[in-house]
């Protein structure tokens, strides 16, 4: 069943109407008057819908049912990753998003090589939040995650700590592998957040602020993984534990 | 420490001559004499040496000790992915060595999209096994994963169904969820094996086929993963089950 993401309320109980580009896109789809798609209010119901008519620039539908979007985890988890080279945003973006995240918010910290001064920032944020949409729309969420930026990394750090289960991914760690808390509290958690570092991993400084603030000092095994890679494995790490696979 | 991957065997027990790219490479790098670097043996084995002299075409090392690659996962994990479109297949194989795949092989499916002929498969495989290769150094692995290509499914089957544990990824499979098995059997597997679908995942009867090999069934919940995303969320669920994070 195709998904779409509706703006704004219902015209009454029974019906929306979809404009804009969506409305386009039914077209394109050829989704004929009588089939059923879902319209997901961005909040977590799905409107089952049954569709009047379409022309292109508007669609008017029928509710059917309402229900919670059932592709929805039962943990909110937020990413934080340190601002990467090129588009790794976009990638790290696009598989959370498909990976259950509940936000992906990127910062400055001491060894990133990229820092987009403020106008590149809104861009990149209005591209960032397409991404997320359509990654949304593709893997079935009920909600499109938020994605920004957070313009320090002790303010990231603050956000991040505030989760039941705050994991500090560093490169440094020997000791604690990310699997210890997460068999051990990965039920019981109702937030959990995964901080990243850029290329290069983070500093020692950096770790001792996050564990000051509260944050897990965690490690993902011997490997190297790029900053791309780190977000991607931790989420699938905590989707896994938190019975949200 | 910068890492190589040696070609054949020792000189001798004290001694190991590196040549061509590498022997560029360690120039690039600037590495000078009694610096030191690891010269991985491909097999598991990381000989630590001293540079004695590198002139651009060739490197003398001196051995200085010799030891297991502790980077590597107690688990063998085998990803068998379906054909996936574009370079898909280079991300997958890139990912999946980092999180420490111990090979990476595609097959065709019925709903694959992509399906390399025979020429083309040939210069496919040289480029995988030297993205296997970069990975394998920049993430500090002690072997170079094979990667290659398996030329049909039912062969496909077969081989991923020989594991402790075979896990086959299905979008249908609604009951049995991939931490189910993990939980319960993962410290005590020494080979996975993860199978994945191309776009559109796999079809029934394919889904029967693994089944009736003795494959397991898993899901990876309610959300759709591209098929670049699955491989690289099981791979990493492996490896936070069998303690190799």
């Amino acid at each position: 069943m195709h998904r779409f993401f509706m703006t704004g309320e219902p015209l009454n109980k029974d019906k929306i109407i979809i404009k804009g580009q969506d409305a386009a896109h039914i077209r394109v789809l050829r989704i004929r008057p009588e089939e059923t798609v879902a319209v997901c209010d961005g909040k977590g119901l799905d409107h089952i819908c049954r569709l009047i008519r379409a022309d292109g620039r508007e669609a008017e539908l029928e509710i059917i049912k309402t229900e919670p979007s059932s592709a929805e985890p039962s943990v909110d988890c937020i990413i934080y990753a340190a601002f990467p080279k090129a588009d790794k945003a976009e990638s790290i973006i696009q598989k959370c998003v498909e990976l259950g995240a509940a936000a992906i918010y990127f910062f400055p910290s001491e060894r990133c090589v990229s820092r987009p001064d403020q106008s590149s920032v809104k861009k990149k944020e209005e591209r960032w939040h397409k991404i997320s949409e359509e990654a949304a729309k593709q893997s079935g969420r009920g909600v499109i995650p938020k994605t920004g930026v957070i313009d320090s990394f002790e303010k990231a750090v603050k956000q991040a700590a505030d989760a039941d289960l705050p994991l500090f991914l560093y490169e440094k760690e020997t000791e604690l592998s990310i699997a210890s808390p997460l068999f051990e509290k990965g039920t019981s958690c109702k937030t959990v957040s995964v901080m990243t570092g850029a290329e290069g991993g983070f500093e020692p400084f950096e770790a001792d602020q996050a564990k000051q603030a509260g944050m897990l000092l965690v490690s993902m095994g011997k490997r190297i993984l790029r900053c791309e890679t780190a977000p991607v494995a931790a989420l699938s790490a905590v989707m896994l534990c938190t019975e949200s696979f």
